[in-house]
């Protein structure tokens, strides 16, 4: 039997000011923190049960450590780096506890560079008491501070590489499968939103050619309940003093009612997201959108511009790996 | 006793394609029609109990006819006849029936140009059996077509005029409170909201220094219950082929979460309005805007960017008085 | 020129647990403390800029202690004052900082023996630097901690007395217009909404035949500016282990959005409330619902059983005068 | 390879007045009709690619005829058909096209008895011109007509049966994972969500003890993206003369947002349904509730008294297999 992947487990992001993306990603945001040392904090949001889905790490500059995913079967983290070795990938093993909160788990770059990480094993910490939800579904209270979103719901990574190789590789390798792509009158696919999960994308790889590094983070999504929530996500971002980045907006491509924001201690890009819609077609054909089509594929309605820096907050270091 | 407008009535647009703007107004916005001759429509939205909220006249070119205003009590419309004439304001009389499903009433020029009309007898009429509310407090069924809106909320004026000037005159002659404004660093006053009900304005009146007329619309804006409503009908206008002009965002004067679209068959721009807040207090400050202010001012978040055309559904002729 | 009411200014709760109303008025419906001594507190919502629309004493029994409406212009409280002795109703005086924060005001009491305050001057606090909302027309952060209401709505009391009876009062006396009302079979009616302002209602008075008093608060209502977040509120409610009273649903009558809970410190019940609508014609026709009609009326979908204690919550004091 | 179930494909539904459950499914919740014949329906959602995911069809009594299920790959009807032959369960062979717009198929029964059907192919017919969402990944123009789901959701069947018996045999016999269920303190597990996608539940089986037949259909859910969309369905339920059964209201159980209907043609309930939670997690712990804390597991917020009649459009004949 073939490994597979189970879902998107984190997002790792280094930072140049710690304590403002903590303040940023715990009191704004308001993700939960499970654990933390000196340098590196872990956190959730409101209805995830494992460990963490974002790991904040201090550092010189801002870049994405790695994303991790996490796998169907405890047997699929050596399964996969079989398979991975065998077609020239080279793997990295990460034993039990070196990320904390975390099994036996590898580490391998897309053909990007992008940092993958796959593991099985995984703590699910109870909330403490006093902040564990009524619902024993839910592990901590909703609407608890700030933005309060459910949990991860996708990562975006830009490349300055041929994104097209990248989508193959993630299908070949991973066992993704492409949900909606733009392809230009050139013949080439420059962006593709791909998932393992009925989601419409667990990932998307998009074309950035003057990128300065091949392998950058467009953005870690997470998920509300409601298109108003994404609306009261965008007031709680100005009281904090913090202006979206674009949005709200609603996407043709995978229909994301969104609102990007950057953490003003890094300029990590940051999309509180929801809507969109779900695949359970076993037979789904990927959606194609044409350079005639791709403005509404962009933009059902909201902003029009998909310029990086439009925010004061925007830092002069960029989000690379 | 001093005479007093209660209410932002109408608005009356002439539009040089009736039969696209009606499509608009009543299939997509979702109108009803109470009245309609060889070339005119009256329509209102489905909790507006008397005759009409908007007029669409069919005419060459595209501009605003006037402004209609309902007075607090049947003797006001001539108490203010006397005192607008007085005051050196040249005064029209129209006779009952003159406009369709309405009394006596009187037009007059703002200093801008802009025709205001007022009076106090208006038909009620009963909606037709089937498109009727089950609700005794409300005129049409909810949710019957299109986006549905509840009811007029105001309208916004543009001038080459001076608006300060406006403002004034608005206060003395017809008894509006400004509410909120802008001033610029060189002490002058370009933007003012102002009303007579509690709502933060029943008409804005904004400088637009190259107008090619000193008497524009900017926008006539239909009330939702809901920020959601205002998502849901961005959906409607983009499945109607239709791009909103600019949103959804949320001003920070006046708190409206917005979107603007223009009718597609004359170019007069339409804002779908929800949220906002009311004012209550009789002794409230006008809140001024410096220019430092005036970015947050205008866009608490969403688009920032005021340009008149960015639609390909935009006329050539611009609406004008 | 006769005086006028210009809005509800604020409700006086009695409560036997004053910390525990406190977190609850606080912590769970999120309002602010401007000012507290010992045994009271003063508290508003973010969109407030009066002192305060709700006050929490200590006492030994729950009750509201009055309701404090403020009046349009200053000479309106001796004027009232006049009218009201002149008409046989005993007027007590209370002097100018005798409540916090407001200046002279009057004491009176409704047929029913509900208090009623009247006043107008009344101080208008900024917020404490750090909690104050980065919008000018606003006071307090949006969102800043538990259901977040922008402002108090409308008080709605229950009588033994007749109903009718406080209803000719209130328009006669205070200039309250009816706006819609339940007329039973026998031509009695038990229930009714009244507004000085565009809202349906300011106050309603409703009969209650077996009252252990005959002047009850039923509820206070905050307004929320979306449905939604109404639901929201619920959320928050169960997390904070409260079930709501009732709700939600949408009332007929009013087209009020609601949800009902009681205080648990005290038993008062809270009505968090969005949508509805507003009267902005001068003519209004008092809406009449009949017993056939009244179903509806009370409700258009959600809870039928208006019982007053379904809620483990409630205290066995019940709310009274 | 084990052969798996992909998703729920279909509800078929036998009603007593084609023509008003015609109107019902069609006008008020805003199906599409894909194709019909003089005695039955077929109809899907507006974000639904499949031929359809409801079938009414004219009979003597209401009853659900069948659910149909979509199998992962072709090669599985055949292999299920193989594993239930074995086990002991007669299964019937429907040749392609025997079901309007679907390949070949096998129907069998569940221990409880009611009806399941399993395909692979199927008919993916494009909206006609004019009505086709100017979205590539929709069919339909989204609120097109009355509430407007996105998408079927899940079945709810209740049985006079064990249902503990039938959770098991979802299980081994069709891989249904169980996620939520309730077990009396005797023991008895009375309830259980269970899925073969990240949905909560594809299908729940509950026990009615006293149901006149064994097999029973409780509900279909149809879903919407936002609580606020099924707020405004129960003001269209209403306008249309027909009272929610129940609801709207939040289940602690799969965190559901709902409001149930009936079909007045049949009495066949509806979920109009939002909100809830995904599962990812490869070892999801079902979540188990005790008697004590039913309570809360029905009804975070909302309506307490699940009554099978409260509304007077519920038919005489109940929905039975």
């Amino acid at each position: 039997m073939n490994p597979e992947i189970a879902k998107l487990g984190h997002v790792s992001l280094v930072t140049p000011n710690l304590d403002k993306s903590l303040w940023f990603f715990h009191d704004v945001i308001g993700l939960e923190i499970t654990e933390r040392s000196s340098d590196t904090v872990y956190l959730r949001a409101n209805g995830e049960f494992e460990h963490h889905s974002l790991i904040l790490k201090a550092g010189d500059r801002a870049y994405m450590d790695h994303i991790g995913w996490r796998v169907k079967r405890p047997e699929d983290v050596e399964l996969f780096e079989h398979l991975l070795k065998k077609s020239g990938t080279e793997v990295q093993k990460l034993p039990k506890g070196q990320e904390t909160g975390q099994g036996d788990a590898i580490r391998f770059q897309m053909p990007t560079g992008h940092n993958l990480e796959l593991y099985y094993d995984v703590e699910k910490p109870l909330a403490p008491e006093g902040e564990r939800s009524v619902l024993k579904n839910q592990t901590h209270k909703s609407w608890n501070r700030g933005i309060s979103p459910r949990r991860i719901d996708h990562v975006n990574v830009w490349t300055s590489h041929d994104p097209g190789g990248a989508h193959n590789w993630l299908t070949e390798q991973l066992g993704f499968k492409m949900r909606e792509y733009i392809r230009l009158d050139n013949g080439q696919v420059i962006s593709g939103w791909m998932s393992v999960t009925p989601l419409v994308h667990d990932i998307a790889v998009m074309a950035e050619p003057n990128a300065p590094t091949p392998a950058r983070l467009h953005h870690v999504a997470y998920w509300l309940d409601n298109a108003q929530d994404v609306l009261r996500a965008c007031d709680i971002l100005r009281e904090h003093g913090i202006t979206p980045d674009q949005g709200p907006g609603k996407h043709g491509i995978s229909q994301a009612l969104f609102t990007y924001v950057r953490d003003p201690g890094s300029g990590h890009r940051v999309e509180l997201f929801s809507n969109g819609y779900l695949i359970f077609d076993p037979d789904w054909e990927p959606v194609e959108w044409t350079e005639e089509e791709l403005a509404l594929g962009l933009t059902l309605w909201g902003p029009t511009d998909y310029i990086p820096h439009r925010d004061n907050h925007a830092m002069d270091q960029t989000t690379e790996a």
